[in-house]
């Protein structure tokens, strides 16, 4: 079965949820276009999700995807904050901040009861969680409404629990891939494959259909990853220049430049790996660093440093999410790109 | 221009170089087969190599490929020697080996001129080097003969570097692949890419044809590289069970188990960057270790661990190269694994 026949859509294409570079504009976009637009929920507020869904109801009759993250939440450990906070004190000395002044945080709530109970009005055709699953009492719920469920595995392990829990498609996610690794079972970056070998192995292992992720930009990407079994494909970096994009002018920027053939896994941004453009926070303190909290309790100490930074030009301490392959990027209407990636 | 026109050959198929795993007799069966057969070179003595090539000479008539490594030589450093000898220490301990009896030393000699010499007689069709290129003269006297040449690019940049400097044809050697890394323009491993995504770069930022290699297992990934712009592809893993495999009878059970799915980029086998299944040495000292000297020197102090590891059964001290993906190993004549993989 292709994506197409799972999620009622034209296209084998998802448009990648990408928190803080697209709304749902965007994603109403792609879905009119006939892809899978999908909106990023993990940064948004209660009264800003209602907005956003009711926003999509209103401009498409299509399906349409909506992302969550579902990591373990945990409470801030002091020791860790204090270590982080050590690290970043010589930044809040050059840019003249008070660190008593910086608050405390996360900022990323994992799907919740909560969070299900506000989108059950508006019925998301398809939800795609990060991070693993939420428990199962509340995958059931989100089940009941008749919603797809999909999932990124980074191993092929991952692969099989995600089978085993109940998903309806598995997105493989090769380390190509910008922003967060979806890695769950594990925290050893070592485990993490290419999608050129991660791919085929995750078609082979699982019944579920396969969505490839990670390094694909292009038709020929397209091309590439369905000759390796895969049931449809999803890109991020691709969309990231497109008319919908809210990207910062400063990311846009790195994105268009030979900066963007380095990016690198880290994890000082949020706490847990996620792929972005080399820039100075990860040059200094080390892109996998042991001062970082867990995740999400990197962020609120940086966003201090982050915007006294901008002001003066520099994106030293802002997140550059991007995949490997950046080279697909367009600054074109999101249908006219989706469009310029289907297989003849 | 693709790769049968280059190099003169029937398929689009190269057999990759795998020292310690194969020998001529492999390289002899994918050449008559209609690939391009390798012999990696990097581990011979000059009798060895010389005893190879007369193999290869009275066994086909078709191209064939020799690899050499072209790092640049370093005098061991007494200081790090010291600091690889106390990490190893405990092991020395635990075998009953004496240390003061392991002999220092590389026993991987750089491709210089008596080896151009050497082989100058046998005009080898193709040579291919890992580690960037050896010098402008050597390189200069091995066109000379006709010889084409070919090396392993990690990132764009190096295939830029490469393409400048003469080779014929880059191969982009994706993160996935097993065996050394050729990156030699860094040591910063974050600059390394799956093939997914570095592949359709270099076929972007180079004029001269790109071979694809890392993560490709089967027609299907051939098939997908193909689509992303290769003039040919580059398979060393799939080929390692083959029947004409020198491969330890241990190598070969770790690839044929569940241990294949987790492979990690380490240096503490040789000093250099390479992709092996996960084993102890890799777990204890750390996969990437600052205790490691630099390429070739680690080998020396290994080797006695090794045997006495072995002895018992054990591979906590071997090297189990492999790619990301050993789904493709099949115990068959290589002639036969080749035309398995020739697209329709």
């Amino acid at each position: 079965m292709n994506i197409q026949q799972l999620f009622g859509i034209e296209l084998p294409i998802i448009q990648a949820p990408m928190a803080g570079v697209q709304t749902s504009a965007m994603a109403i976009a792609v879905s009119n276009a006939g892809g899978l637009g999908s909106l990023p929920c993990a940064m948004l507020t209660p009264d800003g999700l209602r907005t956003e869904l009711r926003a999509i109801a209103a401009q498409t009759t299509r399906p349409y995807n909506v992302n969550f993250f579902c990591h373990q939440p945990t409470e801030p450990d002091p020791v860790r904050e204090a270590k982080w906070r050590a690290a970043l004190a010589p930044y809040y000395a050059e840019f003249g901040i008070d660190p008593a002044t910086v608050p405390a945080g996360g900022g990323r709530a994992p799907f919740s009861a909560e969070v299900a109970g506000l989108i059950a009005e508006f019925k998301p055709p398809v939800l795609s969680f990060h991070f693993g699953l939420p428990p199962p009492a509340l995958l059931a719920r989100v089940k009941g409404w008749g919603a797809k469920v999909i999932s990124s595995a980074t191993t092929v392990e991952e692969a099989r629990w995600l089978e085993a829990h109940g998903v309806d498609a598995v997105i493989a996610q090769g380390v190509e891939a910008g922003g967060h690794r979806g890695i769950f079972l594990s925290d050893d970056l070592s485990t993490q494959l290419g999608t050129m070998a991660l791919l085929p192995q995750v078609v082979r292992a699982v019944k579920v259909p396969v969505i490839a992720a990670g390094g694909i930009a292009d038709r020929d990407g397209v091309v590439a990853a369905l000759a390796l079994g895969a049931a449809g494909v999803q890109l991020g970096t691709s969309f990231m220049l497109c008319a919908e994009a809210t990207i910062s002018p400063m990311h846009r920027a790195a994105l268009q430049s030979r900066r963007a053939e380095h990016t690198t896994l880290t994890n000082v941004f949020t706490g847990r790996p996620a792929r972005g453009m080399y820039n100075r926070l990860m040059k200094e303190l080390g892109a996998l660093s042991d001062a970082a909290p867990a995740f999400p309790f990197a962020t609120a100490a940086l966003a201090p440093l982050k915007a006294a930074a901008e002001k003066l030009g520099h994106d030293d301490f802002s997140t550059l999410w991007s995949g490997q392959n950046a080279t697909g990027c367009r600054a074109i209407p999101a249908a006219d790109l989706l469009r310029s990636l289907v297989p003849a």
